[in-house]
């Protein structure tokens, strides 16, 4: 369809804003955030790393009551932003994990699904210990997790609903301004596209009558062309575009490029999201393969690396820009 | 709305199950089911016990696409099911836990969220033990949960979708059938009321185009209703109604109870579904309330103590008709 004029989208933006209900704890979110940010940019001198990512991962949810019992969600199972947080705190960055609740957590990724019952047994003399089968990979998760939480490389921040995620990007958004060419958003969650306004929802649970159930969902305003003209402007922002019907992934990862001015987008299948990816930038179609030689590779390492050097060149291009 | 009459039901059934995506591993599923419910059956002559429940916990997901990407869920963290399950193994029954996979498992509500990373550390000497503030929480956990299933009183089935809910529930149902009324359903899951038939369900991503998104959703049918009628007929049956509004909550419940031809209905409110419930039978509500002078108890303790009794004098009653 027609591009919406900036207008509009500037009121449904301020609509959407205005009625998602309030975000708790968002005082003490916004002073770890500028922590966060403080202690990982250049400008504070120190040995840390002059580089921050926000990655997102996992769906968000659409809630259909307000007090919610059924809501629409996305399927995500957060893996592709796990294992990315992995490799860009491989590569130095600071990574802000915007997550959905629940979902797969950095170095946790090869654990079993109920990994607490699973991995433990507790032993004749009632001490807690790791199954010998698990003991390497648990050993390992724990400890590099722990790591990168206690050096302040890695600030994880989970969310629920649409609400809950657009607000939260909005701060981490402004809050990261500040670093201009060398933050990078990586936008890997999935994202409701239709959403109930709050002021529409009704109170309480849908009544299931004799009939069908109709529902009518208003488009989520698009915040990325926000995120890119207002909130982070100077950022490196690469968008994810995620389909079933490979026929149409291309087509569609060029109209998103264009439409939301992002760097770059990491255009995926769903059945082959873990073998493949294209990254599809303004003047090239890369394609990006996970090494199959050895067995616990996975896409997102040569991924990241790609994105990492084009990050670098992004860099390169805004300090000459700044010095012409 | 006017009940449907029963030969729409069973038209709808049949659709239902005929358009549904088959089960994966559904004759592994089914050995295991003949297996635990020989086991704990009063006729294999062991002193293992003779009452088997299953009990449902979780929402079920509605998907809206084939490949499935986004889907309606309901909310339920599964907890009351998972608190329920405790108190039935306490009791002596046989507890099959038919649930919403990654939710609340038995013994593991007091472990914390994130429980895995949040429990657990990396000592110097390379082993993994819990932090000293969870160690009695999580040892007792693993314990009681390990024990349940090693003594094969606890067979955990997980599902996501309706489609597998509503498969699963008849083959255990007509699996228990044998029991007669030595068998149980604490139908505690979320279940959605409305789906989209597989039929009728795109393929492919739903794409968002300009406008708003209207969605017809068809009701599920009444599957409650045939279970008692046909899977298992003379297995003691509860159901639950869960409210926002309290003003109709009983009315619900009471419908609930005539119009599925249940024993009883447990009735909550969203609110404080945690403090209290109300057991709603043909000629009795029962306010049933956690125990305030004890700071761990569960309303479900109370509630599971009196579900025991009804089912004690629910089985005496069915012995003496049979020998009248």
């Amino acid at each position: 369809g027609p591009e919406a004029p900036q207008e509009g989208l500037d009121t449904d933006v301020k609509l959407f804003f205005d009625s998602a209900p309030p975000l708790r704890d968002s005082l003490s979110l916004s002073e770890r955030l500028t922590e966060f940010i403080e202690r990982n940019s250049w400008s504070s001198g120190n040995k840390r790393p002059n580089r921050v990512v926000c990655i997102t991962s996992g769906g968000t949810t659409v809630p259909l009551e307000r007090r919610c019992i059924r809501y629409i969600d996305n399927f995500s199972s957060g893996h592709r932003g796990a294992a990315s947080t992995e490799y860009f705190l491989k590569a130095g960055y600071a990574v802000i994990y915007l997550h959905r609740r629940g979902t797969c957590q950095p170095y946790c990724r090869s654990l079993p699904e109920d990994s607490f019952l699973e991995c433990l047994e507790v032993t004749e003399e009632s001490s807690v210990q790791v199954h010998q089968s698990h003991s390497a990979v648990v050993t390992r998760a724990l400890r590099d997790h722990h790591a990168a939480v206690e050096k302040r490389l890695l600030l994880k921040l989970p969310f629920t609903t649409i609400f809950e995620y657009l607000q939260i990007l909005r701060m981490v958004a402004i809050s990261m301004r500040s670093l201009g060419a060398h933050c990078m958003f990586y936008l890997a969650a999935a994202v409701s596209d239709f959403y109930v306004p709050w002021d529409c929802m009704v109170e309480h649970k849908i009544q299931s009558a004799s009939g069908p159930l109709d529902m009518r969902l208003a488009q989520v305003p698009k915040m990325l062309l926000v995120l890119r003209k207002e909130w982070s402007p100077m950022a490196f922002c690469i968008s994810f575009k995620l389909e079933t019907d490979s026929k149409i992934l291309l087509e569609k990862a060029d109209k998103a490029l264009r439409k939301y001015n992002v760097h770059m987008v990491v255009a995926n299948e769903l059945s082959t999201r873990k073998e493949v990816v294209i990254l599809v930038t303004g003047s090239e179609r890369l394609t990006v393969r996970r090494n199959k030689n050895e067995a616990d590779d996975d896409v997102e390492n040569p991924l990241i690396k790609l994105l990492v050097e084009k990050h670098s060149a992004y860099i390169e291009e805004s300090i000459l820009r700044e010095t012409a």
